[in-house]
């Protein structure tokens, strides 16, 4: 195994660097094919997280079905091998050639509407029509972005009928992103219901007035997780499961043991008598997301821990410049700041796991036993 | 002029795009030109904001003085043909063999400390003692961040007594980063006077301790705009003036109109129904970033304007998703939605350049009277 002979220990990385604990990663991954089997559905993972090929293949083995959110991530996964892939963002007339140039590459790319504008500017575009593409109509079953309410039946037909041409209705599609506010397992149960049923509700309508629907697509990592029942759904999406986050775990989906994600920083000031030390990764190493500002427990910029992982008592990023990281104890904490030293290091848990990797070009996939990088794995971004 | 056959129209572009108006930019350039040569010092351009070498020469011509917030920064504007940079950030003993490695390439590369451990550990570390690296002790004259006191004479003797072997005093550097906070133009008045002073105490003490200074550097776009005085300065460092932004504009040091970023983005879903309007730039195009929303007018996610950069009256993004923004009006607006339809583009006026910019590969640089991009400028980024 060549790896073994690449090893490099994690304290000879330049820092700040993006950790990832593999087996972390194929737990959480694990978990998420128990619940989909126990369901009954197929998962179609959500690269928007990882946007990496040696991930997706975990996530996705064999070159299986897929979400992307960008069609830069679809044309890198197309060029890969992915055959079976959707693009939940709404689609805008602009778009299409790269659809369709997708599509005559043998990719059955799939795009979403929530609106008849799309599909007329589409007609009158003047774009081949002899290989329509499949279309889901989103479904807004939450009032949190983009979507039908699930009970406009008058607006579903409408849509539904004006699907022609370039494009064909291939099915119905949903985001449970309400399930990120919620605070409890009941909560979330019940935002999972809500998401199952609003979805249900619309196809109902849609069939009833002699419409096919093949994809019923539903999905967000809190919602499949604690989804009890997913009746009439064909699929599920989900994404962030892969790696989790502090937001994950502030909801409750997991622990922060379960966090695959941790940036690597070094102390460059100790400032023991400020109660504060700062180290060189700062938002550009985190990025500058909250997320769990309106959590009932705030972990700052991220909750900082050894090098072994283990969280170090109350002490969080509390501020971030560029390049520079404020960490500091929690308002009120009765803990002392840990005794370190310039140069010492420390793995700082991400708030959202998305937007920390994206600040990143690559993963360095640890082997957490021998405290050594065994892989580094290449992100792609932009779009 | 060949950049004239070249040119696309922005309205082509593939969406999310960055915009850079280069009219505003060199505006911005020469407005901080001026200023500097009123004080008589040395401007040191910090490139963390632009990171791109077409945009640097705009900044510091024929390879002049830089600062870098990264070692990455250093190589690569040691690769093209920069000799006189310092890295603001302060150094640690793991990062040396990177800036000896520079320095035998003919970079002049200066680091910074802010205590005597950095010192310390490098005596112990064994490094080639032939070419001293010029470290400046960081001084801290607001507070902040990083630093030393300027009135803490115990600390500074220490550390500058410290400083030996692999490294040699070069200087002081303070960065009144709490200009950011300031509300009026007094405020900001005041916070160029105390960074100034708070770094001539400093230097005082070591010079009457027998110290040799030769650099003397202050600086953050705020206070070195607004800066009356920089006697006992040699140089002033300042990275976000050439672009500005939202965040700028809230302190009052520029106006929405001299922000030389945008993001380009296409409507969509419309809902005028509900008072929005969802674009398919969301967090991943914008960034995290939220500097206005401690700001008496908080701007969301960024100011949106028309297709000319125009902007739409109370219109901002109220929300941001990865890959979708949602606009609306501020609260308790008069205004109504504008009559924009799925398909129709928008530019957006970042929060923070330094963070918008750092989510894309590139700059599209436009000429705003053809409607068309004349240039794209590749951006460099990781550590």
């Amino acid at each position: 195994m060549p790896a073994q002979f690449a090893a490099t220990p994690i304290t000879q990385l330049d820092t700040p660097a993006l950790l990832l604990d593999r087996v972390r990663m194929d737990r959480n991954i694990a978990r998420m094919r128990d619940k989909i089997a126990s369901l009954g559905v197929a998962l179609r993972p959500h690269v928007k997280t990882v946007k990496c090929l040696e991930a997706i293949e975990c996530l996705a083995p064999g070159c299986g079905a897929v979400t992307v959110s960008t069609l830069r991530e679809a044309e890198e996964l197309a060029a890969a091998g992915y055959r079976d892939i959707l693009y939940a963002v709404g689609i805008t007339p602009q778009k299409i050639p790269r659809v369709q140039a997708l599509r005559r590459r043998g990719v059955d790319l799939k795009v979403i509407v929530d609106n008849h504008e799309v599909a007329a500017a589409v007609r009158a575009g003047g774009f081949d029509t002899s290989d329509p593409i499949p279309t889901l109509i989103e479904i807004d079953t939450d009032g949190h972005r983009a979507g039908v309410r699930p009970d406009d039946a008058a607006l579903l037909g409408t849509i539904a009928g004006g699907i022609g041409g370039a494009l064909r209705l291939g099915g119905l599609l949903t985001h449970a992103g309400g399930s990120y506010e919620c605070r409890s397992i009941d909560a979330l149960k019940a935002s999972a219901a809500q998401e199952r049923d609003g979805i249900a509700r619309a196809a109902a309508i849609l069939r009833e007035a002699g419409h096919r629907l093949d994809i019923i697509s539903i999905g967000s990592t809190p919602s499949v997780l604690f989804s009890e029942d997913m009746t009439g759904v064909t699929e599920a999406r989900a994404g962030v499961f892969a790696f989790f986050d502090l937001v994950m775990a502030g909801i409750g989906v997991c622990a922060p043991q379960d966090i695959a994600l941790s940036v690597l920083a070094t102390v460059i000031s100790a400032q023991p008598d400020r109660g504060r030390l700062i180290v060189d990764a700062g938002w550009m190493a985190m990025s500058r997301d909250r997320g769990t500002a309106r959590q009932p427990i705030d972990q700052g910029y991220g909750m900082v821990c050894d090098l072994h992982g283990t969280p170090y008592r109350d002490l969080i990023m509390i501020d971030a410049n560029q390049e520079h990281g404020v960490l500091g104890l929690r308002p009120a904490s009765a803990a002392a700041i840990p005794d370190l030293h310039v140069g010492d290091q420390v793995r700082i848990l991400p708030n959202h796991a998305c937007a920390t990797a994206s600040q990143h070009g690559a993963y360095q996939v640890t082997d957490e036993a021998r405290g050594a990088i065994m892989h580094v794995w290449p992100r792609f971004g932009g779009w």
